[in-house]
């Protein structure tokens, strides 16, 4: 004899891949919600739907993705049996890109249309970070006017609004990537040879939200110790920048946060220069120090080109933000909304100017308690090469996307306080005698067809009623229809159903200090009536509690 | 010197991957309202929502599909970085089985529940097959009634409707799996050892809409030269049974086909024969030739049951048959909706009961100009051992999809003579001077306040207005808005713009005999209207022409 066991059979394991998550009827609905409401602000504005497959060729999406320190560099690909490389988009943009340039010739032009839908990413997931998440995107191809660019923030700003999220409660924040090429070349980081140490300032700057300004400048300089000294931790190798070069550009990414040394408070200044509330910004130039009011678009754009505003690049990118904001103040869109901002970067690297990110100032608390910002919910720019590598000529064009999932979370916590709106289920009609099922069935049909959510209970049979019961209950149903044999075969007359209430139901179980009210409940509880009256009746008990499926 | 020119660099070709699809303004309109419409039918049903993500590991999703022709056996997989297999989704019943599984306990049983996404395929692309479609599914999980198979079909007989589909131009046909595996049984091909030669069977009798019923004996038998004639063609293995076999089967498979001979006509029989108007079907058996009603459920369930009611298995399933027909009749959803039909199979291996197939009943031509019918635009059936694999206990389950592209396009075809619904772009500010693109902005902000879609024009301000007009035209602006310098500064008064009716527009340059007419058309076509009476403009032309963006 063999002391083996039979082996038993492996079980297959339920599971879903890291980075990815099921969604709740609840989550579904919000999701719907919202991505109606960004449609309405987005036609409005005159964009047209238009929608690309979740694969494209992987040269035709081309690699523009931040996070490189994993294979296929932050996609998923795979080899067609062709043996070319097809990839799941990782944005909505290259493939927008790749459609415009397939259909160019046939598109009007300027081309606007707006899409969402799900991309993927090969990332290591995280908490907030996942492989799958839903973008909903609006580009306008063929236009190189600032003033396309400003109505992609203007309509950024409606579309916060619309969602029911405060004036004030968002920003919407423009800088453009011209600003910092040109400071790049002022600091000798110009030129082709120095691209991928300009990357590497990008992402250390884009960093700021997230670190404090000296690990910012360690990321700038020699590298960082994710551990917080050497050799603890993960090492980033820095962009090797000295400390002039450092502080220079720590200076011009710090300009918009509040505990830069460089802001002054008003309060201490004459009472003309306190025209506007706020704080202003002294920048040192050559000329001397010069101060600005930061509460206004001008009087940064202005400090901007006082202090980085030495090579013909950045004046270029200046006077677009300058043309932006005059766009978006005369239409009503002042600081409070949309505000010049040279902190922000952007980590995508297709970007070639204008670039914009909506901000959500509201506060929750991280996982440690401790009061964090919401932060940004979408972002875009100006993406001029995209277009341009399939055609061999200029194709300007600017887009913004939201991050609906992100988006969707901030709305929930903003919404956190309000009552829940009850997620009424199916009237249920419960098996009593399973020979009676085509006769159950019926009364379903009848409810249905008056337009009532409606089904049979269609667990065993053998169950008895309390399982029946407990089913209705968890599918928050308002009332159970019930035929036994004595209703069927009513003494009294013609064939009865019982209807029973299954609010009122718990309200009693809960017991009532006044005898009346709680004799008055249990009547209405449970209700006998006619078969032919059956809708009637069960609607009585819709009205009551306001049973509504949206 | 070299003779070699210098290379030009590469131009990059847009172009999508093969068996995938850009999606059109109108296609996504119309997808949009079908799957609202389906929806709405679902949850009158009790069905609620739930979602997963595109990916599942492949082990979970498991190896149904019938196309094994290709690699990776028809589904996209690539590896993750900790070496697990991850595919996209090529259904979405397989990842519901996952997501009940993994989510067992908390879940109401039976656990109803319903979804649309896209679902992709690695097939070889073809005319009108795609790589990534979408499907809108139901699914009860935890109930073995056939009063939950029945319910599917009413549920997709009542879809169809709300779709517009007239009752007669659909049917939802539905058999048993179980009848099918008795009858393999009785000519002995049950038992594992016979899985293999039993699938072939099933694709042969699945292949009874595009083959003559010689070439279904052919693929049942030795095999099939698909060029018509020995070695022409590629060649298709049999499944190897002798005639009688063979005559069993297509006896079988063929019950519902018109032109079957066992079919006669009821016209010569007696009148109280004839009391249903269409045919009758013999069944020749031990105890001889007996008729059957093929126009009643009941008959065709009687027939099958004296023809193919050997096994158990086989009366078993008939049994169920009888009880969904039943179901469906006392509810009102008779034999002209829908039809026990023994022809029905599908493709997918792992139903274990009941199927259901929706078929169009239209006919439309083929590229050759030939009637063919629309055929299946969605299907289902019971899949008992999907979500067991991961439970290890019987988890009885069904469920019925539709395959939303190919209903799509049969509804296009449906309305395909119906006066198209014109699609409005929006009203369009033309930009007559460049340095006053701010004062332009505030006209299009001003109309998208009053919700009126509305844009500037963002092409290359140095456009003349002829290439302006043409873009407007392009997008099927109702209207657009003018203000040049004479208009900016009226001699008159209070600055104006002109609003040009672009559809009068049109019509007048196509000419009317009747002069008055054409003058009145004149001047409503181009008006000038005070600045601060700008919406009130655009209305008046926007209502003129019953513009409404839906």
């Amino acid at each position: 004899m063999s002391d083996k066991k039979p082996k038993k059979p492996q079980k297959l394991r339920a599971r879903l891949p890291r980075g990815l998550v099921d969604r709740t009827p609840s989550e579904i609905a919000a999701t719907r919600a919202m991505v109606e409401t960004i449609r309405a602000v987005y036609e409005r504005y005159g964009f047209e739907p238009v929608e690309t497959p979740a694969m494209e060729y992987t040269d035709a999406l081309g690699k523009f993705l931040p996070d490189q320190d994993r294979p296929n560099e932050g996609v998923f690909s795979f080899q067609d049996d062709d043996e070319q490389w097809i990839s799941l988009r990782y944005d909505l943009t290259a493939p927008l890109a790749r459609y415009v340039a397939e259909n160019f010739d046939t598109l009007p032009k300027p081309y606007r249309s707006y899409r969402n839908g799900y991309v993927y990413r090969n990332e290591k997931p995280g908490p907030g970070r996942f492989r799958q998440f839903m973008q909903f995107d609006a580009d306008t191809v063929g236009s190189a006017s600032p003033a396309a660019d400003a109505e992609m923030c203007m309509m950024a700003a409606d579309t916060m609004e619309a969602l029911g999220i405060p004036r004030g409660s968002y920003v919407v924040k423009v800088n453009n990537r011209k600003v910092l090429d040109g400071v790049m070349e002022s600091i000798g980081l110009g030129g082709d040879e120095n691209a991928g140490r300009r990357l590497t300032v990008l992402r250390a700057i884009d960093k700021l939200d997230k670190f404090p300004v000296d690990e910012i400048k360690k990321l700038l300089g020699s590298g960082r110790w994710d551990g917080g000294e050497e050799g603890k931790g993960d090492f980033t190798k820095g962009a090797g920048l000295d400390s002039e070069q450092t502080e220079k550009i720590v200076v011009f990414a710090l300009l918009q946060s509040g505990n830069v040394t460089e802001l002054q408070d008003v309060t201490n200044l004459s009472s003309e220069k306190r025209s506007t509330v706020g704080k202003v910004l002294t920048f040192s130039s050559d000329d001397g120090d010069k101060s600005y009011f930061v509460e206004s678009n001008k009087g940064v754009i202005d400090g901007m080109m006082t202090h980085f505003g030495s090579t013909q690049t950045a004046k270029d990118g200046i006077e677009e933000l300058r043309q932006i904001a005059t766009l978006a103040e005369s239409s009503g869109y002042t600081r409070d909304r949309i505000r010049i901002d040279p902190s922000v970067v952007r980590g995508l690297e297709y970007y070639t100017g204008p670039v914009y990110e909506v901000e959500l100032l509201l506060e929750t608390k991280d996982e440690k308690g401790r009061p964090v910002r919401f932060g940004s919910v979408g972002g875009g720019g100006r993406y001029d090469g995209l277009v341009s590598r399939f055609r061999g000529e200029p194709v300007p064009a600017t887009g913004f996307s939201i991050g609906v999932s992100r988006l969707q979370a901030a709305l929930d916590y903003i919404h956190r306080d309000a009552p829940k709106k009850i997620d009424f289920g199916p009237v249920v009609v419960l098996v009593m005698d399973r020979n009676e099922i085509a006769q159950y069935q019926k009364f379903v049909t009848t409810l249905r067809n008056a337009g009532i959510r409606a089904e049979m209970y269609l667990g065993n049979p053998k169950n008895n009623l309390g399982v029946q019961f407990k089913y209705a209950d968890r599918r928050n149903s308002p009332c159970v229809v019930i035929q036994g044999e004595s209703e069927r075969n009513n003494p009294r007359g013609e064939p009865v159903v019982v209807i029973k209430d299954m609010i009122l139901g718990a309200e009693i179980a809960t017991a009532t200090s006044d005898r009346d009210a709680h004799l008055q409940k249990q009547m209405e509880a449970q209700v006998a009536v006619k078969e032919s009256e059956l809708v009637e009746g069960v609607r009585k008990v819709l009205a009551r509690h306001n049973v509504s499926w949206q």
